[in-house]
């Protein structure tokens, strides 16, 4: 830390990724990537052509790519803004909608970064516990008169709120925006997406990172009411324009139109989980039923951090959070059919 | 604007890119990208299999990247910082060394985006008015004791400061960070990179958008002391660590390698400029002597918006500025040789 440093960052805590240790060839199933590669639309969009245009700007308004997402969700174009990831988005909601006097309340448990950005901008921030088995007591959220940011699916858990829970917490809180974020929506929960045409304090954000298989591209979107959507315009405007660059901007265009074949790589994931459940449970772990494309699991015999460490050494890496209320799970993201087999034997070694 | 937006933010007035008119093919001189393609090295390196590898995550380190430019520019690691363009360095440098308390300064003619970043997070700031012939009055910056923002070159002028000039200003400002902004740099003036040794308060950023023929790639740096650079690491960590999308850090990798071209490059940039500011001159106009890879230029009979306009109709773009002390210049990007002739021949048509 230099002595240059603002006051108020300097006893801020950033947020940390998941490992990506090179020391060896790890199955990685600690940051819930796609196992499956993007479709061979967006391989073939990323061409030499485009490669030699990388001496223009991207378009700042990403207006491609916003029209296909729009025609995608059945929404405006006014409906959606496109960021460097969905981290961006979540960024942005916390710097146009948040601050010391407009509180925000997220789960306890759930995605890290939530609580770095609001310290970031010195946000009043409220966490509410989960209840016992993991899951989001709803009438903590209604008639509350804040900020809202729920992960649905949550994270790490995996549960996943109804669609009549989501609205009655969005109802019931008509002067704050509630931002649901979608990561994993496509994995097995219902959106809201439809929502944010009855409601303009609502706000969903999803990725292309996990369901589409561009975790490297950076690309995540949020849909909403236009006049906020117009709000985090104007803050990309005021931070960095040209946000998305011109190869993530093509490879999402494309996606979008291959549309299918991501929708049965998510179902196979699906059925990959399944199996994945089941094997573990036959193992006497505790499986949290996961509706996304992670599974979150504990066995009474051993420690989570244990089976992290022992994992990781027979070369399979899963995410072990030191959070005391849920240091003896482990994440396990779902990679391919095969890769879970190995996984699953790789466990059972460990627990000999 | 939506009702929910932070009342901080409700008068911010955001930066406007240069225009993108998509209604028919232009001679795009108005947003300083270069006319020449990224290196075969680089088309080569953006290939078929780093885009099925999108799947998973970027390095949030940057690794390969940053040593390539360490070992470049003759610093270590640990003295590089890369961003998603020159604008996110920019960006996190007000964030993390500006506040209310610590204001900044810059000149009053420069790159707009540094009122912008200062407005948006309520920063004081202070503008110096440019000497009559535009250059900057270097006494202004001597000892003032406040955070410091100069392009070098300037923008849209090309003008540039000395190295003496440059540390003169950092040496008196040791409490400050004196921020260089070196867009323009490799077309003709000095980089301060060396001085980025001797000085723990001065940060140098530069960019790939210009020289290197990377603009829709989004790849900028920041230079400086390793406290400094852990300062800005902290701030990405804490908005969005995977701030650079995978092909882009091949391609820049693969760019730094093909350095050799990209200086043949700007060799022939600076002969077309020659020529460019030769044929303005002729044809009466005033050229402010450039080292960069724009000519800022006025001509007495023909008022800048005029031209602008007229040339904008014959289907050349260049950037005109409506601030009233230089709104009878325009900003002309230097195209290729042949770019430019027709440019010359469509001024001499607006002439008539």
């Amino acid at each position: 830390m230099s002595k240059f440093l603002n006051d108020n960052l300097k006893g801020l805590e950033a947020y940390t990724p998941g490992e990506q240790p090179r020391d060896k060839k790890y199955i990685k199933l600690n940051t819930n990537e796609s196992p499956y590669p993007p479709s061979p639309e967006v391989v073939e969009a990323v061409s030499a052509s485009e490669v030699v245009d990388l001496r223009l700007y991207s378009d700042p308004l990403c207006k491609i790519l916003k029209e296909k997402l729009a025609i995608r969700y059945g929404v405006n174009y006014e409906n959606v803004f496109v960021s460097n990831g969905s981290d961006e988005s979540l960024n942005f909601y916390f710097m146009a909608f948040c601050s010391k006097e407009k509180s925000v309340v997220f789960p306890e448990i759930s995605y890290g970064f939530y609580k770095v950005f609001a310290e970031l901008y010195g946000i009043s921030y409220e966490t509410i516990p989960l209840k016992a088995d993991f899951s989001i007591d709803v009438s903590d959220y209604i008639g509350i008169n804040k900020n809202i940011v729920i992960a649905n699916p949550n994270a790490p858990t995996g549960l996943a709120l109804s669609l009549p829970d989501i609205e009655e917490i969005v109802k019931s809180n008509p002067e704050n925006i509630v931002l649901i974020d979608e990561a994993y929506v496509d994995f097995g929960a219902e959106s809201a997406v439809s929502l944010t045409k009855k409601y303009d304090n609502l706000l969903v954000v999803q990725t292309f990172s996990k369901s589409r298989s561009l975790a490297g591209a950076r690309l995540g979107y949020a849909i909403g009411n236009a006049e906020i959507i117009a709000d985090l315009e104007k803050i990309k405007y005021s931070t960095n324009p040209y946000n998305i660059n011109r190869l993530t901007l093509v490879a999402g265009a494309a996606a979008i139109d291959s549309d299918s074949y991501f929708a049965d790589n998510c179902k196979r994931i699906m059925e990959t989980r399944e199996y994945t459940e089941k094997e573990l449970t036959k193992l006497g772990f505790y499986c949290i039923p996961s509706c996304s494309n992670f599974i979150f699991a504990k066995r009474d015999t051993i420690s989570g951090e244990d089976l992290y460490l022992k994992l990781k050494e027979k070369g399979v890496l899963v995410r072990h959070f030191s959070t005391p209320s849920i240091c003896e799970f482990n994440r396990i993201t779902i990679g391919t059919q095969e890769e879970m087999e190995t996984f699953i034997e790789k466990v059972k070694e460990c627990l000999v």
